[in-house]
């Protein structure tokens, strides 16, 4: 990263350890960490990904990913927020055109804004009906809108039944006819700010329509669904990571041989030294392969549109390896912790088990089953996996 | 069983029905099950386990442990905690003289009683002193007492600080200077009503005093923590159980079939179908083992006094392996019911995620690895294992 | 099994004794085991499944794959021999008329016939002309003819281009025509004698044709392929079996304890126990499964004509979950024996790997994820496996 | 690598090539290769870990290692002995003195010398007693001494009993007294040349006494273990990666549909896809490691004799990760191999179960348990592993 930012940098650390600190009570409490949000922000996290021309940090992909894992070690939930908003920036370099790249890049750095995402792709509940001046009028609803409760700006998808085709764009979470709801209540993942949104009749400007489903996008557009996934696959990463770390601890802490063990410290227990070797390798195993699909997006994003299919291609194929290892790593290990820890550490004030829940929620964006059915056709017959919704 | 309870038997579905139908709610709020506990004593089930000579159903082990899992598969804490009773009338059964008999286990098929249990082993902190009559005066404090909180009657084991060994007794839950706190709060199982017990100079009357640990128990007496090992076993098995049945349920009232699929009913996935054949396996794996330990423990229950430390070991060996079957399938159906049901199921009031976290309680009672260390001694070297707290 | 064929009974024993002794040596030099299917013949094990009514010992089913697996345990090739002349004997009783039964069945009690199994149904290349007396001219090849080499009777199936449809028969392995080829040469299951048979303008006798294939076969006759599944899956047990067996002798007498492990003893290594442990678990898991779908079999076989399809399909259920189990169990055990052996024990004369190649032969017959199928649908929606060429 | 080079490294395909197409014939034969060892030495890659100042082409580790995971695709027995005589090379470079090191280093680049290794570290049959003059009279036997046969140099281990303690030592293979035995004879790795060497009375001179243990080694000499030990790792990986290739390959030209699978090629059945998927998922999991752990080894020993013991034990731990993952890989793939391409793959001329015995062979090397006892150390407490023989 560059030079002018080091503070920031110097500042997550501060961050993660200010997070970890409420982590077991705001899972408890779910709803939405205003306070935690605002030391992102602080923090300026919030412009790692906007590159250097709109005044952001530019950071090269594997920077950023590293920051969202470190901070999904001790609060996947907001490590999620923090990445999509990174996701929204992305979108908004590869969908806009200029002078939306000048507003809303710029924008983000000057105003730190969160960003919503009202982009899920399989609700079409939200209309679209065109004004006659480039503009629409927005009724509907829409789910799973990750960040969108205490965001200033946020991106959406609507159905545009005239073309029958989807469109792009950003408006302020505060516009009139807009209204987040407050009915974000998972088991895990509980203050990713995920509730639904409804719109009516909601103004949306020509000049905030991004892109426009009927051009064909080119490879450089589509990896904004390559960068998503792999803020998924660094939030499974980032908690097998943490979930290690907590057994560590609580074993250094608390830990106690077994009585048939034969053994006076519970860290010498060969089968707890086997356990935790298993725990490191899952992690290790995904986060080696997260680490180089982070370089081969970075490379494939310094092509910009000079990037071919096929490179992007196999960009999608090394972050579905990534994501595969990252899910089963998170759920592995999270699971793990409780018999390196032993039947007192599931008293509930601890949370130990938000780990879990925490993966299990997230690992269920989009099917495992169709990441490995891409990775088996390129593994069979060299098929390369075409660019969709989920890779 | 036998005929004059087969009521009992019929009404074992309506308990299932009604406890199937709170079960998420009392998930989440934890604490005290009184109602239910009260259906499950007006359903005859505290009395499956008392010989029929002191007028209980004296039902086979087999059956006892099919009447826990099918309460397991909807609430496994209420299904410990009618284990749990089991577990008492036999510790009364195999440690009491006849005259204990008569007034423990008669008292419990006349008064429907529940039974606590303060026998935690590894827990040393509650001290009885001799007062000279046969009797003891106890003081101190008994952690993981399952049960004891809305219970009649209770065991417990304390340490005579004069012989240096573990004194084992029943006393009335209700005795003058027991406190039973409410202070149970864990992931999961949340309602086995296991918190702490205090006692403030509690008498214990020379005829409470069960069994002496001077003198070496015979076989029989050590079927005691098989019974209590098989009760686990079965709490997994019957998790398992349930979360299959769960996914199953959901799929056909919710299932989708995922974009990229190709196929039009969620049920017919390619992936769906594996992924619930590895389900089923899991489980019938564990149960048939479960099945055929039960069916060992009952060959040696009946042989009364006249069974040898031998084929008492051969049972405990058959119960261990069929606890890591059934400790595994338990986690691993309870987690891959969300993959199977997809991310809309993470809905926190559903819970659905109480089945996992009911699982990673309660298969931390004992650690697994010791288990497998005692199954393996016999795989290597034939070397049975011998009695101990666990096994 | 009956009084009369107790000394048969006892025979098994030294069977598997002399097939165990020069079982790494036929391993390696593959062919025909002449000598010791004499042994399995003189035995009286041709006849286990032969009904009593017939002078065979019309052994229970779970009796019978007893004894396959017995013999599987040391040589999974002969004990495949023995399991398809059951078989054979099985597709004479439920597809034979009463004359084939009487000529046959007794056949084999009398002359101590090996049978050859050429019914592979994949294989369409042998061509059935009908010569109009109700017998055929036969013309053409099969292939995978198992146990066909060295048989003095065979069945096959055969295409009549007449009716677009199979014919099953009878016939005599000397029938002039018939030409057994030695071109069996696989990797595993080495002395199985199923190489490829050609038939030259072989003249099949009207009385020599089993079942026509234009009656749709009752549930009864149905249940020969489960017969034939449950050979395969008791082969599978047998082979895990044999292995832990195997492994525990080899550890016992030449085992040493790794430099760093800090324990005396090869044994007492708690990695070791803890690999035991894992090989015994799949070992009886595979088996308990295995022998409830033996139980099962056995019930349904004893409804005779009176079985009905739901009944028949949860015995195919039950052979399916069995066979995941055992193929799952003779894979993983057969090559952790390796693990708990060490280095020296892959010397090349040893063969210990003939295990494991003869798992993985015999695990292709058809494969594991259709088998998962079957059992998905089950338990997804409760639909049983359909009567298939392999179910 | 540097230019000058380059041919050699053209002609790397050509030595695969070569190496392929008689893979199955000499895994049949076992024995010697002389022909094939001749074509690797033609290819100059005798001498890429020969350092350039002698004459070598210093290649860097990750190259090294490449080289050797090419070969070992096809051939892991001849990767192993041209990965041992880099282990020999490093030997020399960092137990040698200069004159040693310019008179063997050098040698191997002007005479293209194979090298033996007599190096076992737990065998302890062979004696050296020192002559006075610095030299020693070398009498006794070495077990494992792979590469030997056919090599025109060898480095040795032997106990010196006037100390206790072993010396290393360089002798030229046709020495006087030295015999090589043609007894290697193993399930898998069949010609890796790996009999075991008798010396009778022979004559090791003072100059070739190579590294005296009364010195504690330094840290950069220490390296030699990992070297050796990510050799292995290396052989698992390429290993895992032919029997992918392989697999694809043979459902390439081979693959037919399941009949019950509705699908009309092999590879689009979905299960295929799935098995393909874990396939590749092992591999290029254990090749990530694997590369990450061999450019630590690099670094570490570009910093010459400024490493240190804690970056020395940092390589350690990455070295025993990679191989974890790279011992199972080989395993699984080479396994699920045979169900990626059925019943028919398994005729032996194809030999296709040799990925599977030579993975089995060489992953015994030393056990994997104690690799993963310490990478569970320092995932529990971070203590990082001790150089010791393995690690």
């Amino acid at each position: 990263m560059n030079a002018p930012h080091q503070p920031a940098k110097l500042e997550l650390a501060d961050v993660v350890a200010a997070l970890r600190e409420t982590a077991e009570q705001r899972d408890r409490e779910g709803g939405h960490a205003a306070r935690e949000k605002q030391l992102i922000a602080d923090a300026g996290l919030l412009t790692i990904a906007v590159p250097r021309e709109y005044g952001g940090e530019g950071a090269r992909w594997p920077d950023v990913y590293e920051t969202i894992r470190a901070i999904a070690r001790v609060d996947s939930a907001l490590a999620h927020l923090l990445g999509f908003t990174c996701l929204q920036v992305v979108s908004v370099t590869v969908w806009g055109n200029e002078a939306q790249r000048e507003r809303y890049l710029r924008g983000t750095v000057e105003n730190r804004w969160w960003w919503g995402n009202a982009v899920n792709p399989l609700d079409t509940r939200l209309i679209a009906h065109a004004t006659g001046d480039g503009g629409y009028c927005l009724s509907g609803q829409k789910g799973f809108c990750s960040g969108t409760r205490g965001s200033q700006m946020m991106t959406l998808s609507a159905h545009d039944p005239a073309t029958g085709k989807p469109i792009f764009a950003v408006v302020p979470t505060t516009r009139a006819g807009i209204t987040v709801h407050e009915d974000w209540d998972p088991i895990g993942q509980r203050q990713t700010d995920s509730g639904s949104v409804s719109f009516d009749d909601v103004e949306l400007r020509a000049e905030e329509v991004l892109h426009r489903s009927e051009v064909l996008p080119a490879p450089r557009a589509t990896l904004r669904t390559l960068v998503s996934q792999l803020v998924l696959t660094n939030l499974f990463v980032g908690i097998a990571e943490g979930a290690l770390q907590e057994a560590r601890e609580y074993v250094a802490q608390h830990g106690r041989p077994w009585i048939h063990s034969n053994v006076a410290n519970a860290a010498d227990d060969p089968y707890q030294l086997h356990r935790f070797a298993e725990m490191r390798l899952k992690a290790i195993g995904a986060e080696a392969l997260a680490t180089r699909a982070a370089h081969a997006l970075d490379q494939a994003w310094q092509r910009g549109d000079a990037l071919e299919a096929e490179e992007r291609a196999r960009v999608a194929l090394s972050v579905a390896e990534a994501k595969v290892l990252a899910h089963r790593a998170a759920l592995d290990v999270s699971e793990a912790l409780f018999d390196a820890c032993g039947a007192r550490s599931t008293h509930a004030p601890r949370a130990l088990d938000r780990f879990w829940r925490n993966a299990r929620v997230h690992t269920l964006h989009d099917p495992l089953d169709y990441k490995l059915r891409d990775i088996g056709r390129f593994a069979i017959s060299g098929a390369l996996p075409e660019p969709n919704l989920y890779s």
